[in-house]
C-alpha cells in the first residue's frame, strides 16, 4: 500500500492503491488557452475563479495551477493564482510549473502539502527542485524524460522513473511522495503510445510500487471525439494501475469513464457513487456557484480581517 | 500469436492478438427477452431479421444466436434461426444453447466454420460437446466453471480453463479454435468481479495464449447507466488482454468504447476507423435495411431455385 497525502489547509486527499482514483483539475492552465493567458497577463482572474469552481462541482479532487503566460512575471502570477484558488476552495492543488522559481514562490505561499508538477529525470532539474520539494514537505510528480529525451522504450522510460525515486529518496523525500507520469504520447502520431503507457504504469506500481498520473489529454491530440477517447484511455490506464490524471472533470465522458472504471476496480464500495449519480436520488455534495463561493470568501476576509 | 478463424460460407472473421477486437452482437436471445420468446414461439421470426440487420449495421463482425425459448423445439428453432440469419448477412455466427442436440442440428445446417457456445469444464459436457466440435471442425467457446460450480478464485477458473484448452487438445481441436470465458460475474453483487476477470483474461493471454470472449452486459446487472458500466469494463478487459466479447453492439457508448480501445492498443492502424467514424467523411461500409436484406434473400433463393 502507497498512499501520497495531499492536503489544503483543512482538506487531505489521499492517492492511493485500492483507492477510487483522484481526478485533478487540468483547466487552470494558460497553456493553449490564448484567452485565459491574456486575461491573466492584464490581472483578470475571473476565469480561474470560474475554472475553480466548475470543475469542483464536477468532482475534481484536486486542481493543478499553472501560470505559465509568456514574458510575465510567472512567479507572482502563479503565487496569486494559488492564493486566490485557495481562498475559493479547499481541494488541495498540484503546482505547475517548469520555472523553478515559481515552483518556490508558489509553494510559499501554499496553505497545505502540496503537488509540485514537475521534477524530471534531468540532473540539473533535480538537483533545483527535490530539494524545494523537501524544504516544503510537498509531494512531487515525476516526469519520466531525462538529458536524452522521451525514449519510445518502456523499459528506458521505467528505468528514468526508477532513477528518480531513488534520487528523492537520497534528499529524504519518501517513495509514497513522488508520483510518477509515464508521459502520454498521442497515439495519432504514435500508435504504440497506448501500449507503452500501459505497460509502465503496470510496473510503477508492481515492480516499483509507487503512484502514478499522467496528462491525460495529450493522448488524443489530433483526433477527433477526444473526450471519448480519453475516457478509454483512463479506464485501460486504471486497469493497468494508474492512480491519479490531471485531466478534464468538465467533460461528462470523462468523468463517467473514471466512475465507472472505479466500479470495476472494486474502489467504489457497493457502487455507492455510481448509483448516486445515475439514479438521480443524490446530488452531489458541496456544490457551489461562483457568487457563493466569492460570497464566503469575503466573509473569511472580514473575519481574518 | 493465436487466430482463431470462424466463417461463413463468404467471410471470414479472424479473433486475435493484436488484430482489432470481435464483436459478437448477443440480441437474437429470447432468455429474459420475453416479446422475442412469444415470437418465436408462435414461429414469427422478424424480430430475429431485424435484429440481424440492425446489429450487423452497427458493426457486429458475428452474431450469436440463441432459441432457448422454454418447452419449446429448441433444436428446431435453433436450426431454422440460423438459416434464416446465414440467409441476411454474411457475418460468421457463434451457435449457443446448452442442450446438445441443438448445437448439433445448428452446427448440421450451418454454413462455414461455426464458433460453439459453449463448453464448460464439467465432464459430461466435455464428453460430449468437444467431438461435436471436432466433428464439425469448429471453434468453441469454453467456460470457466465446472462440477464445483463457479469458483471466486481466479486460479480455480484460471485452471478450469486450461483443462478445457488441454481436454480440447486430446479431441483434436487447435488451441487456437478455443476462446475461453472467464464468466463474469454482476459487479453490484461481487465487488471482486472485475478484478478477478481482468486477472484471469491477461493469464489467458499471457500464459495460455487463447483467444478470450465474455458475456460482457453481465457485469451491470441490477446497475444503472448500464451501457457505460459496459463499456468501461470492454476497454478495461481488452487492456487486459481480452479479443472478443459477446455484447450489444446497437448501445453507441459500448461500440465507441470498443473503437477507442482498439485505437489505445494500436489495433486500428493509423486510428483509420475511428477517425472514418467521427469525422463524418465516411460511411460504415456494407449498411443495408431488412427490406433490402429481404430482396437480397429473395434473390438468392430464385437463384438457387
Amino acid at each position: 500500500m502507497t498512499d501520497t497525502v495531499i492536503s489544503s489547509a483543512t482538506k487531505e486527499v489521499v492517492i492511493g492503491f485500492d483507492r477510487p482514483f483522484t481526478v485533478i483539475g487540468e483547466r487552470i492552465n494558460p497553456t493553449g488557452r490564448k484567452k485565459l493567458a491574456e486575461e491573466m497577463a492584464a490581472g483578470d482572474y475571473s476565469r480561474v475563479e470560474s475554472d475553480t469552481i466548475a470543475q469542483v462541482n464536477a468532482g475534481a479532487h484536486m486542481l493543478d495551477v499553472n501560470a505559465g503566460v509568456p514574458l510575465a512575471d510567472e512567479p507572482q502570477m502563479l503565487a496569486d493564482s494559488i492564493q486566490l484558488v485557495q481562498s475559493l476552495t479547499d481541494v488541495p492543488l498540484s503546482i505547475d510549473s517548469s520555472i523553478v522559481a515559481a515552483l518556490e514562490k508558489g509553494l510559499s505561499v501554499y496553505q497545505g502539502k502540496a503537488l509540485v508538477n514537475s521534477v524530471t529525470g534531468e540532473e540539473e532539474r533535480l538537483e533545483v527542485v527535490l530539494p524545494l520539494v523537501k524544504k516544503y514537505d510537498a509531494a512531487v510528480v515525476a516526469i519520466s524524460n531525462d538529458e536524452t529525451g522521451i525514449s519510445e522504450d518502456p523499459d528506458e522510460r521505467y528505468a528514468v522513473a526508477k532513477k528518480i525515486v531513488e534520487r528523492a529518496e537520497d534528499y529524504g523525500i519518501p517513495r509514497a511522495d513522488v508520483v510518477v507520469d509515464p508521459l502520454v504520447m498521442p497515439i495519432g502520431a504514435i500508435g504504440e503510445a497506448g501500449r507503452t503507457s500501459f505497460s509502465i504504469l503496470r510496473r510503477l506500481r508492481e515492480e516499483l510500487k509507487v503512484n502514478s498520473t499522467c496528462g491525460a489529454s495529450n493522448i488524443s491530440f489530433g483526433l477527433p471525439a477526444r473526450p471519448q477517447l480519453n475516457a478509454a484511455f483512463l479506464a485501460m490506464a486504471m486497469a493497468n494501475g494508474m492512480t491519479s490524471a490531471i485531466t478534464n472533470p468538465l467533460e461528462e465522458e470523462i468523468m463517467n469513464g473514471i466512475m465507472a472504471a472505479d466500479v470495476m476496480m472494486g474502489t467504489d464500495k457497493n457502487c455507492r457513487a455510481w448509483i448516486g449519480k445515475h439514479s438521480g436520488a443524490t446530488r452531489a455534495a458541496g456544490g457551489a456557484d461562483v457568487a457563493e463561493a466569492r460570497a464566503r470568501r469575503r466573509e473569511g476576509r472580514r473575519r481574518r480581517g
